[in-house]
């Protein structure tokens, strides 16, 4: 056999099916070989002894840059998010292009891409929010886009500036399917969480904790049965993002027992917080607001199960950072306090895999196979990756996390490496961490520490989503 | 005892309860007695041997005299619709009060109720539909109709000129909350009409039929399950009308097992008709043309199950009729002939009665105390009319019809006595016809004779709905 | 008209339907008139105003006199336990027949006659339990019977001397199928009760509240599920008797969603105490054992809701009562103190339609109407008695409760008049009490006196049951 | 790296997870190395350019050399049936080891081992049938026998001489949760079974097609129902074996939707074969009994559903061989022709795999992946044989079939070098089929020839199942 560029010895490969005591011959930025023991003839080699080595962390549902209304300015740029996403084990990060109203996708990726371009640690592809189905754009340039790599839309239920109308939904669909891209579905009921807010400022209600109560359980279960509906009149795959509680999980079990290709996704935030953590003095709660809000126990709970019973097929972030002692962030943005104003999000993208990584692995509710695939395959596969992302197989890119499945670590901000000021986990005691990443062959994060003196992440086009022709599956 | 005015001597009485072989007296239009053998004391005694006895069917889904498009006319008004009602074993009606846009209530009402007044030969009382809620309407006008006796709103989430936004139908279900008034629910996705339609349009697939594939079942369960969740949010009540089909009919009983309070209509259309009856020569299919349209056997199947096992509380005609070799109706209105341009409805109010006492009652889906319980008993309960109307009881109105339950017809558009030029029912063999029709005491139809000189109906003002104070039940 | 033996007058007549101000004439034990105003000329006439005229309670599930293990005595007999029902608002009770092993049924029956006769103070007849299926028994005994008026059978799924085989069952629901009797299923899993039994005695745990440990929620879904199949193999009606819980409801609901004739029944005891009650000092746990156990809170709301949703169309009593101070009764019987031994079975029959008026109708979960479907009228229909039994018509059996609905009383034993020394229910506030009991036209409690100089109740035959032909309702 | 026995050279290596083209290197006996281009040095080189490298596919319920009673002899014994099943692209086969009443069963499988020593062409294991469970072997031989590695035991819910009480289902469930063995469990209710046969041959209906009359869907479902409560009740995953019907398959997603440990193995008769193929002249029908029957259309496609969405784990052969042209086999054993003596059972061990191959990842019902898992790696981790067998891994044992996916095949008998006289699927025509089978490094059939001189198969102790451990997962 020919000779390696890096050789990872003695560690346990995880992938989504198996465990395996191997080595691990890394050339040209791939996996070429895994082996019982492939020796030591190599530019490099990482011992790995008594270590995990993961497929490297792919995270579909990043917000970075993005303009998010007037006067804020979110907390991370591609350079301070992809620099906390490494620190966090992930090798891909897949932020949004938003178009903006009457502008042109191609004009908003450019904006995008010279954002991005020689400042990312991980690569990076991107997704293509529509809030503006024009005509054109329906028929002529997303057709083009998608053939261009940029394989996956999303569109926005509610918000003022963003949401479309089941009729633009319709079209937006339509399109997928023509096209074969996977549509993404933020579904929140804008009308409904309209009427509620004007309700509780009427009544003077305008804490933080009333951001929950302006969006209950049956905002989000109604505009993910309508979303489903809509996927099934144009008769297209669609995945849910960020779910939040048992009856929207239902809704897709529904979908798809039914035959439908109905795909979900839900974050750490349904996982370990709950709308109580919305309570505390002053704004304090406002850290913890995004949407669709934590809920309660039962639907953490519920949330869990759907990770571990295959309803979810992602796990992401939803990283949607702003700072919280910033006017331009969380703190009663241009001086307005109610709930109504502070900008939707919370930042995340580098404690995701530790926190489902200690509560869902080491406390035994999912196997480390099924993290692999929540975490990092099946993202491949959903958005047109795989097989070249999201294993660890011969011929694939050479994207690794190396975890130390035993170290404990209580998580506190500096760690993070982010853009952020504060992070929602503060103080979680975790076990199980990625202390070094790899991004095809390149080491990025060495024991912790960051060792690639300049960003070497790569835009990745990307082949049409797995998940489109795969059967249904109910996992 | 007191003398009576009209004695009823030797028929079986049947209510939503009871099946009871007895004689019933009337006095000043209410029934005062039911006994075993009252004799023959009173002004008028009636034969009813052999005869079944039943409160007076109650057609609370009618439109008559509605305005429905430019140089579209409606076929019946006040007076051959509720001459038709009236054959056809009503002894009363709810039409609706259409408000135009930018017009009041009040001045809508005063419209329909001169249209009305001294024409009707069965009693009336208004539902009022919602097309333009402005904040005037909701906050003040509403509720003091509801005060009036008006206690029953009308929203459509479909048809341009009427449907509301999400936003609107929560705010006229929370005026519903607020004055105890039921909301009824036309419930059909409007966007993805339009979406497929234009779609069948470009596709050159303009004829009767494809009216049908324009609206399918998805479309009207995606609206209902919407409907439920937002009257969810509100917490108020609602009925779903002209439901055609299995999915529909889930949600419904879906939200029932949670505990709200949701109501199902359905009608003859979705029992004995189906889509293939829209095929045809020609404009041939544009006879049955409504909404939802007719489904397959499996729907109808459905709906008979509904109509069984109680999920469904009320049966109406949603009697909406239009003269098909009339260019103001049916056939190619305007000189244009795509399924898009037929007025939606068809004629009903004479045949609902009948087609579900032969196709229920006598071939043994249904008891005869079930069948009054669907067509006058729920209705009266539902719109504030119960225990005055829908029951054979001490004090309540004598409203009643006398059915002879052997007799066999074959409908034909003659003995129907409306203001159309077809019915949809032309040619069914039915057992089981209504003979005699009395309205509070009043003989209108004497053994299928009009024998009321002048029209006597009245206008009846409403309490409450008692559905809105009832517990749930899942029947 | 002629004159009436009884008039009650100025009272309000409530029926499965109606809710009427009405006068009652009574003329040969039989109603024979409803009208405004009856005037006083009657032998009798009893002042109701104020007061609810409902049918007479038909207790269709309790037991009397029967044989019930070595050393141990029933504390009710047919004097005791139909004087305590007739207290209680009751005008009939249907108690079992119980055929002992190698018994023959008209054997046992001849026993159970001479037990009644004479001695009751409401009408009776008996329900079958068959512990014996031999070849002539299904084959000859039984089919004579029916034809007799002993229209229902009861089978046992535990219980070591009444339990039947599966191939059993399945031979009795086979003649119910020939005959048109309806089985009424006691639903328990024997293996699994005494798998668990054992356990628990193994480990000690013999305190009255294991018999509820040895009973889990599965145990009785388990049987439910088995009765509801075999029943569907067979083709015939079932009726699930005493159901305790959510998940024995669930399956009810699905057997009837399929279009199974599938009946359930539940009793006060799940509806108002709790397994908790088997807790308790030493033996006092045992005043609450009975099978199925008292659940929990989450059972006794999906009990309430099976009551209120339609999912029940009977409430009986399960009347079973032992002494408490008596060495033949529930305490300690035989010196034995495991749970194992305690009788199972509570006494109720008096109680039965306080608790549910006062927890159903006054808290407002239930309708008056409903009231009388669950405790008379649905009775009546089940059993092959209506509409002689269980309505206020003309030409019914003059079986009437007149109640108090705003005399509040505190149930103490001593109320109830029966042959046991306790009641479960001691202390328990109830609004609305049945204070006069007329049985065919017979005052038996007039004003909660007992007034009938001698017992004049008598054995009614019955026809087939109204439930084996009638549509699946879902309610 | 050090040099091999064996390459695998040119081929697309397919697992659970992944399809990657590599080399596979094998060194006494296992898999140590998969690379791009692992070169010729090796004793032995396979050149699989343009083919598929496998997991060997492992039969998990096969029943060889069994008594199946008086008068009749299974068709296959170790020899024939191992080598039918290595010529199927099988490398393990998983036959019952059957305790007759009274015996031990340690006893019984001496005289399995005895039958299988030296005779195998693949690797073997055997479940444990238990069919008398006295105190002695629940108390101590079963333990014992896990320790020792036999991890699995079959109860059986039907068949005369087979069939436990609830009492013994629920006892050796407890040796199931005590010891971590996985039960797994034939489920027919047979009391349903014996009184629909008896009525059948009451009525002369004696053909092949009324042996599926006897056994509805609903006998099925109740005893999978049945015995997940009482699994439910014990606490202890089971494996519901051969799952013929949508019915029954609810029951195990209802089972896990609670969060049980269900599991569910199909067969090919319930993907291709329906009842109709035991219609046909005379007793030609006998060739397709066996037991659950194959059902209707609807059935097979919820069976392909169940497979499609995750619902099975394992897809076996139930391999369970009579020959038809012989007196102790399909036809008219012992002379007598009814149904009810038809030996239960049909061959298919050789022709499992290629029709799912065929009818499943050719026709794209599923992925190549996802028959993998079907295959091969989920009986390896239900069985306790994981990571050993099961995958293509570095470590794991070198059990592989290199298919052709190109390959038509017609089925003919001949093909499957079995000891039966037919096979039920005659004529069915094939694409991909397996071409070489390699057993722990030995070449078993080279290019559809059997290479090997003498059978090299051994019997191999099991771990404990990994499906005892691991999360409740919805596929």
């Amino acid at each position: 056999m020919a000779e390696f560029d890096l050789i990872l010895r003695g560690g346990t490969v995880v992938t989504e099916a198996d465990t395996t005591r191997c080595d691990v011959g890394i050339r040209n930025g791939k996996i070429v070989a895994l082996a019982d023991d492939l020796g030591t003839a190599a530019a490099e080699v990482i011992d790995a002894t008594g270590k995990w080595i993961l497929p490297g962390g792919i995270d579909s549902h990043v917000h970075l840059s993005q303009p998010s209304g007037p006067g804020i300015k979110m907390a991370d740029d591609f350079e301070t998010g992809t620099r906390s996403a490494a620190f966090g084990g992930n090798t891909m990060v897949l932020p949004f292009c938003l178009q903006q109203k009457g502008q042109s996708l191609r004009e908003a990726l450019k904006h995008y891409h010279a954002e991005a371009d020689g400042r990312c640690y991980t690569d990076v592809s991107f997704h293509l929010i529509i809030s503006d189905p024009s005509e054109q754009l329906l028929g002529q340039e997303l057709p083009a886009l998608v053939q261009d790599g940029y394989t996956s839309f999303k569109v926005f239920m509610t918000y003022e500036d963003l949401r479309l109308s089941d009729l633009e939904l319709l079209q937006v669909m339509d399109v997928g399917r023509s096209t074969g891209a996977l549509v993404m579905v933020h579904a929140e009921n804008h009308d409904a969480i309209r009427f509620l807010t004007e309700r509780l400022e009427r009544e003077g209600r305008t804490a933080p904790r009333h951001h929950a109560t302006s969006r209950p359980i049956a905002v989000e279960r109604e505009a993910t049965h309508r979303a489903i509906s809509l996927a099934e009149i144009v008769d297209v795959p669609v995945m849910i993002v960020h779910v939040s509680n048992r009856e929207a999980i239902e809704e897709i079990r529904r979908g798809r027992q039914k035959g439908l290709k109905i795909f979900g996704e839900t974050c750490p935030q349904y996982l370990v917080l709950t709308e109580s953590d919305l309570d505390g003095l002053n704004m304090e709660g406002a850290k913890y607001v995004c949407s669709p809000p934590p809920r309660d126990q039962e639907s953490q709970d519920a949330c869990w199960q759907g990770i571990e019973d295959g309803t979810f097929d992602v796990y992401s972030s939803d990283h949607c950072p702003f700072r919280y002692e910033d006017a331009a962030g969380k703190l009663a943005p241009n001086g307005r306090t109610s709930f109504r104003w502070i900008p939707n999000g919370i930042p995340g993208i580098a404690t995701r895999l530790p926190i489902l990584f200690s509560e869902g692995v080491v406390k035994g509710r999912i196997s480390p196979q099924r993290f692999v695939a929540l975490t990092s395959t099946n993202h491949a596969r959903a958005y047109g990756l795989y097989p070249r992302k999201g294993t660890i197989a011969i011929g694939a890119d050479a994207d690794i996390a190396i975890w130390d499945p035993a170290r404990t670590v209580t998580i506190t901000h500096d760690l993070l490496h982010d853009g952020c000021d504060y992070t929602p986990y503060e103080g979680m005691e975790i076990t199980g961490w990625p202390i070094t990443t790899i991004v095809r062959g390149v080491t990025v994060v060495l024991d912790g520490e960051l060792v690639s003196n300049k960003p070497q992440g790569t835009y990745i086009p990307r082949e049409l989503s797995e998940f489109v022709s795969r059967p249904v599956m109910l996992s």
